[in-house]
This record gives structure tokens, sequence and C-alpha cells, in this order.
């Protein structure tokens, strides 16, 4: 593992002229309702909606100039795939966004209007990595991969570290877990600065790979997610397994239905518009409240890029 | 007319120690969309959700210690009671709020909960009136009126003061108005900063008793509301009436319709909770873009106490 706290630093550095410092946000009322006292890092107002643009901004200018000007692509037809292309676009250089047929129209949309080339292709993952593959041999573009990446890692974790240097020592630091990139990058911030800090993953219950993950002591890559958390579904990485381990990672696996509770009571305390997968945290706080009971705790609300016709509580309804 | 600039600014210094400095958020997409540049005073953060608080605290502030002693009291069922309320805590004096029956139940104990004393009337304006007035005979108690009291006024002017500040000068202002304690005290606010400003009020069709009144120039008090803006159903008062003559207020009627679908844009794009009545602001710059078209707009989005299960788009469905 080459990953370390310098090159959280030094991607703070590399991003800050291009990604916003978020805010952080606190709720009196939530912290009663939790027994805990939780900083919020709202990154559902970074650009694009989501920390994902952090990683992609660091990988995209980590790269030397010549290697740049061939581009960068992915597979992604989320966060990530917005995020590359926007980084990309901050840069100047091509980005090549590999998408599958039936992709979100809007999020597709989105991808173009930053400027990205979007190759459309089959809906399986062998189809994706061979369309990224011959992107890659065709144009000679850098792959970026949305969690496996080190440089995306490294800068996902500009969030936890923005954070704790607002903050001050917190108690515990917890963070959603998909692919494993924003929980890897933010156990090595937090750890950096603050080595006695409790990390915690909050992760879906239908797409709890994570967590049988570190309950078998080895990686499981089989299990079919089944969650609104759109944002967490991927199947995290053999690096970001090996981050869990290293930096004593506990996964805390948490309902759809307490998610959408924790996101419900954030737009109604906080004010703010965060997606499914950001309020696992919150979530995983309330049912795992023992763990948190009196501490100072900080969580990363990880975007706000929610489908507002998708929610099971905002559903159009006729008028 | 006795109020003036330096009331604003003297209500600045009263409620500093207590009011949140809430943010000013930008969208480009937003800007894209309107044809112009907006920065939104986000006073759905301001404490109570809602920038009742300013006015209310700066009518609490402004007592005397003895007058101060006797209590407050006023009849709101929304968000100026639970204003109200919080304020005469942060002084340690009594409240007192009186609420029609049938007043939404979460409403009344959010007021109970910042400890005002809850007195129940009938519903008709006939028995508020006479319940607060009996309120304050009994206790000694100061009535504080949500938008004609000219301290309420000033201090709902200090949004529009903070917002200014931090912009520099801008080409118009555009705020909701419905009792027109906020407008009033934004035009005040305004105009003494920048001469030059102009300044717009957005009105429901449904409770366009202000846009009536200035078409007719006197003072229409029988419109009967119609309109998802809770906040806004407010027949005007006498001096908000000519606060709007004195400094040349255009008011700028929307539908329902607009407002739900500017609401969503705010949620969407600035990832933040407001209420009905803070949309018609953003719905009035896309309906009436012509006024706005490449100008330098600020608007105050007033609150952000939405009731989820209400909205339209936001019906709870069983899952």
């Amino acid at each position: 593992m080459s990953l370390a706290f310098a090159d959280v630093e030094t991607a703070v550095a590399r991003i800050a002229p291009h990604a916003h410092v978020t805010p952080v946000l606190r709720s009196r009322s939530l912290d009663e309702l939790a027994g805990c006292t939780i900083a919020f890092k709202c990154e559902n107002f970074q650009r694009v909606g989501a920390f994902k643009f952090r990683g992609a901004c660091n990988a995209v200018w980590a790269l030397s100039d010549d290697v740049a000007a061939r581009g960068v692509a992915t597979h992604s037809s989320g966060n990530h795939g917005a995020a590359l292309a926007l980084a990309a676009r901050t840069r100047g250089i091509p980005a090549h966004v590999v998408v599958p047929e039936g992709a979100v129209a809007a999020k597709v949309a989105a991808i173009r209007a930053y400027g990205a080339s979007v190759h459309v292709c089959a809906p399986t993952q062998a189809a994706r990595d061979e369309a990224a593959a011959r992107v890659v041999r065709e144009t000679g573009a850098t792959l970026v991969h949305p969690f496996t990446n080190e440089n995306v890692i490294a800068g996902q974790g500009t969030a936890a570290l923005e954070l704790l240097r607002e903050t001050g020592e917190l108690d515990v630091l917890i963070a959603p877990i998909g692919g494993g990139g924003l929980i890897g990058g933010s156990a090595i911030a937090a750890k950096g600065i603050f080595p006695q800090i409790r990390i915690f993953a909050a992760e879906p219950e239908g797409a709890a790979d994570a967590f049988e993950s570190m309950r078998r002591g080895e990686r499981v890559a089989d299990i079919v997610p089944d969650t609104i958390c759109d944002g967490l579904r991927a199947t995290f990485g053999e690096i970001n397994f090996t981050l869990l381990r290293e930096y004593g990672v506990e996964v805390l696996p948490v309902s759809d239905a307490e998610t959408i509770a924790a996101m419900r009571l954030v737009f109604e305390r906080l004010k703010i518009v965060i997606e499914p997968s950001s309020a696992v945290v919150l979530a995983a706080i309330l049912r795992y409240r023992e763990r948190f009971a009196g501490l100072r705790a900080g969580a990363i609300l990880s975007g706000g890029n929610v489908d507002l016709d998708a929610m099971p509580w905002l559903t159009c309804c006729a008028r």
C-alpha cells in the first residue's frame, strides 16, 4: 500500500483551484435525537453535486501534460462519469465516458453537457470493460477507475481532511461505502490527522459486500445489489478492502427504510437535499446509537443528486 | 413613516448575538436558465427555519427591561409564532402565542417546545384578536404583530442588508410578499445601501391582495386566499402598503404551478429545502424574465419549513 496521508495533502492543493470547500452543518435537534454531536460535511454542495468531483479532479490533474493531452476515460453512468467529464474540462482535455444502454437519460445528458464523449455499450460488466478498453486503445486516454484508482482515493480523502481541520478533533468519522473510494480516502485522511479517531462505514443491507467481506475476512464480490442507494451498488475493490482492514474500519449495515427516514430528517432539520446514498450515515448513527453515544461525530453527506420522482415519499402524484 | 435605514442597521446589531448570518448561494445552471445572475439569501437556514426570527428577535430585544419582563404575545400558528417564542427565550421572558383550533399539531408543538404558552381560540379572525387582547390585558405582555410592528419590519430588513453587503451592488432585489413585513424591511434596507436598486415582490395569484392594492391605488383587504403558499396568505397591512408605494415596489404575481416548478428547481440545483412561500421569488424571475434579463439579482428565500407530506410532488405514498 503506497497510499498515505501525504497523498491526501497533495490532493488538497491540487484540487483547490477547481473544487469547492463545502460547508459543515450542524443541527441541535438532530444532535438531541442521536445522543451525540454530529458535524455534517455537505458534499451535496460540491461541483456536480457529489464528492466524486474531488477524486476525479485529483486524478486528472495528477497526469503529466503529455499523458493528459490524450484524455481520460471511465465507465460510469453516475456521479463519477459526470465528475470526470467536468474535471477533464477544467484541464481542457478530452473525456470519454462509457455508459450502458438504458442509462438514465438525464444523467447521460449531464455527462455530455460537461463536454465528454459518450460511448454507449451493452448493459453488462463485460461489455463495459471491453468498451472502455477499446476507447483507451484507440485514443490513448488514461482509464480513471471510479474507486480503485489511487489518485481518486486520495482525492476523496480531501473531504474528511477539510472537515477535521474545520471541526478540530472528533471521536468518530462515518462515511458511506459503495466501491470504497470515499471511505478509504477518509480513513487515510482522518487517521493521519487524529490517530485515535474511529472510522465507520455505512452500507445498505441490500448491498452489504463490504460488511460480508470484513466478517469473512475475504473479499466477497458476488452480491447482487438490491437497494435504493444507487450510488452504493458497486462491488468494492481489492485495494479498498485492504484499506478497510488496515485502518480498522467497522461497517454498519442499514435498511432502506432506515435510510429513507434519515433522508427525511436531513431534509426537515438541516434543510438540505441529499441522495439516499448519503443518508445511510445518519441512518447508521441512529441505528447503532450506542456506538456514538456522547461522542463527537463527523459524517460525510456524499451527494445530492436525487431523482425526486423516484423517491418513495417524493413520488409525483397528480394534482 | 418613521421607519428608516438606521432602524435596520440598529436591528443588525441587536439581533447579531442570536440570529444566524445565513449563507448566500448561487447556481450557474439556474443563472443560465433565468438569463440573469441570482444571489440567493438562504433564510431556510435561519433559526426556526425562516427569516421571521429576525423581526421577532429585534422586537423582543427592543423592549425596555421592565416592559420585556411582562412578556410578549402574538397570534400566529406559523413561523412568526415559533420565532417569537424562541426570541423570548433568548431574553428569558414569557411568550404567549394564540393559535386557532385545528392548527397543525406539529407547529403548535414546536411553539411549545420553544417555551411559549399556547392559547387556543376559535378559528376566526375576531376570536384571534379577542384572545390576543385578553392575554395582553391579563399579563401585561406586549403584542408583537407579525408584519405591522415597526421593529419586526426593521428586523426583517436585516436579511437584505446582509445579502447586499456580501454581494456588493445589485440591480434588483426580489422577496416574497404575504403580510408585507419582509418586503417592507427589504426595501428600506436595499434602497438605503443602493438607492438605484429596483425592488420586486413575488406574490401568489391566489392571494394577490398586494398586487390588486397597488393596481387600484388603495389597500384591498377582502381577498380570500387560495394558494399552497401557507406563509403568504395574510392580508397585508396599511403600513406595509405605504412602504410598497414609498419605495416603488412592483408586485409580480405567480401561479402555484409555477411556484412548485421553481421549488423543484431549487431542490435540484441549489440542493436546499425551501417552502413554497420562498419559491415564488424564482417563479417570478422565470415568468417575468424580461424584467431581469442580464441583471444582477438578489432573491430572498424566506424559509424551509415545508410539510413534506403536503407537497403535491412530495406526497407520501405507502411503500
